[in-house]
């Protein structure tokens, strides 16, 4: 993932980087430069990059990078030209070194470059409310309107005919054409990721952003966090009621239509024209089909394919639904 | 529904609206002045009204609109002195009329007529915090207290003894006497109604109100949408727990008690002196009796008569459900 | 409990305490001052006590209170030293006998004694945003952040390292060290505990306070409520994803892991090492184990022993809850 907003501290030597996970390799590798830390399909040969299951046998194969954090089991994989390095945990080294490279993703401290708007060059071009803050970094289209307390931190593009509400606070984030943010939104923040370790969690980093596409609608109240290592993405006019949680890595397809209370966990794709009913959630790293529909209050913790009606929770085909729940036309 | 708020941009020649919908009507009726849309009891001659669903047969046959909004099989209900304007979907073309005559409100763009509530009658009246925001077209009773950073949008009427916390954005609202609202709600945004269409949905027009009855609490966190058609009411003495959605058109009676997270859908009519435990959910167009009980976490997608306790997903009698889940008497 | 933040408005004379709730005792004690209302296990010979439940009783033999609210059925378990005030109904006398102790902690109005942080002692030592408000009696610790519109009220106590973010609002909180509480939270207002009266419910008193061990993490937009006889806690190490609800008196212990958009209900107890998935619900007065593990979107309606997986609504055993949905391997 090309990331555009966190600042890379690369390049590393790899020495630097075995010395910090306290591992050895042959010391004529240790003047080579790591200019980043990369998936195993996107990574260059200047690039240290991470395959901790065997799920990703076939990509670890053909990946270009020079170094991989790997286990003694899966290093066989690896392609010649990829010199890997065996530790314990893969997920938590990879952590490491990405938070070494990407030191400001790992913390959200509030944004201390805001300056009112009053005081930047968006004073004659935006139509705006009371007490607007506006961080580094930012730029905002034609034909734009942002209410009253609303911080828009470092980091943060608007595109054309957008309509932002009062009360949110963004960063972090990608907002295209035509899109309405209404009131006390939360936009871009770390999503809810760490490794749990008795009496001091470690956070990851997320260098991921939030996309939201063209002609989207958010709610009231939303949260929606940006990703770890990839992005999280509203499609286009896809619209979210109030109240509604999308945490990290969360990829929404476009003309969907979310409505109120609903919670979509890390990592879970969601297809086109998907219609989810207030209340449901979502678990994650689930893969939801094309035109779903989801009745309000499920939960739902498998996979869905295209074209289906669920509903209850565990969520299960509406057929189903209604067959276990036939009582329901006798009298309450 | 007499609106005290949205302004009407009235009358429209029958003409303009004939020529909008593109529909063909004898043209001796050009000349005619319409000067609201209005459901079919409430309009009166100078006034267009829709008629979509042979369950308000009935009414139709009395109505006293000059013109409907109907379909071919429809039309031939209405009485003689009203004239049908046959249209394909006939919710849409409700839709951008209604659009017409109220344009404001469509989409909730932040009030840019307030000012700080320093610089406004109210200086002397109100006890408040910092950085308070007050719009036109706002009254406020005796004895109020309204918390820091709190935004009161225009077309805002609030009673005496309120006591408004930090935070909040409030607009197209009557609150009425002795109401306590807490911290962070959002109260008065258009609902989430639209009609889908791909790669840009249609938002039908809210011009709808919330009102407030006296002695109501509402919690932390909590939004409630204005209607779209008709209002959204709080009843007297209800009481709202933190982080509550209520969404547009829905009608709560009195002395009810509503407990965190419960969301109610679009439309629905709950009773007096009814309970609703936490994280429960309510579909949209149900009516929920009087003295009804709906344990925490039930999702309820019927009606439900008066005198009734329910729970479960979907909800059902409390004995049934009991009776359903023995086993839960069992070890853990 | 001691409570460090609301004044206490004794001592009372006896006199007025049984003049108001209208009762009568020998006039030989009418000038005994009472100083305080506190639990039976608490009280010492110069507090007022109540006892409302056999549960209690055998607290109450060994009770060091000269008084006790309680009834004509339950006073003939108290000792010789404690006179008891025998009234309809227990909990009620008690709440409107601590509303007259500590007048303060009944409604939560804005706290009108903030200043701008840029006004304060905090303005060297803390390192903040904009517009951020200041009550009395705050301490803040070193190394400190606080972002943009946050107001610290009064009666808050924060420790070394915190991380605050933007748009809180917290009072009657103790903020231990190295905590981060992310954007839009509501910490430390008054529960959601009243006593139902028809057209005008009776709130009672809440002098608990939100306590938040070290290293805590409380993400975007959750309401955490103080307690009303005890304390709400959050355990050491624990972390607490978006939205989320934590009703007054809950206590949760040390590493645990809550997901997005769960609620836990008033007087709950949770153990350590407990994992909850999104939008589980946890009702009021349970006991949730060590080491549990509750599914998203469960509905715990009974105690949970340690070491033990739940998941469902209402929440079973794991075992039970994957026998009971065996289809769900099959097709959707």
């Amino acid at each position: 993932m090309s990331n555009p907003f966190f600042k890379n501290h690369g390049p590393l030597k790899i020495s630097e980087i075995v010395n910090f996970l306290n591992i050895n390799i042959d010391s004529l590798h240790y003047k080579k430069n790591i200019h980043d830390i990369k998936d195993l399909a996107s990574s260059t040969k200047n690039d240290l990059t991470f395959f901790h299951s065997k799920k990703y046998k076939d990509v670890a194969k053909k990946t270009k990078a020079s170094f991989c954090l790997t286990t003694e089991v899966l290093k066989t994989e690896l392609p010649e030209s990829c010199l890997p390095l065996v530790v314990d945990n893969v997920l938590l080294s990879t952590s490491k070194i990405t938070s070494i490279f990407y030191p400001d993703s790992i913390h959200d401290i509030f944004d201390n470059t805001v300056t009112l708007i009053d005081d930047t060059q968006f004073k004659d071009k935006v139509i705006y409310g009371k007490n607007i803050l506006i961080g580094n970094n930012v730029s905002i289209g034609n034909n734009c309107k942002i209410g009253h307390n609303t911080i828009i931190e470092k980091n943060v593009v608007i595109g054309n005919d957008c309509n932002i509400g009062s009360n949110n606070v963004i960063r972090n984030t990608l907002v295209k054409n035509n899109v309405k943010i209404l009131d006390n939104c939360i936009i871009g923040k770390h999503g809810f990721g760490f490794f749990p370790i008795k009496n001091k969690n470690l956070r990851y980093p997320h260098i991921g952003i939030v996309i939201i596409e063209d002609n989207c609608e958010i709610g009231c109240g939303s949260t929606i966090d940006r990703g770890s290592m990839s992005n999280t993405i509203i499609g286009k006019n896809t619209y979210l009621d109030n109240q509604i949680h999308i945490a990290h890595n969360v990829k929404i397809g476009e003309n969907s239509i979310i409505a109120g209370q609903v919670g979509i966990a890390g990592s879970s794709i969601i297809g086109n024209n998907v219609k989810i009913g207030g209340q449901a959630g979502i678990s994650g790293h689930l893969k939801i089909g094309n035109n779903v529909e989801i009745g309000g209050g499920s939960g739902v913790i498998r996979d869905i394919p295209d074209n289906t009606k669920v509903m209850g929770y565990p969520a299960k085909n509406i057929r189903e639904f209604l067959r276990d729940n036939k009582w329901y036309t006798k009298q309450l």
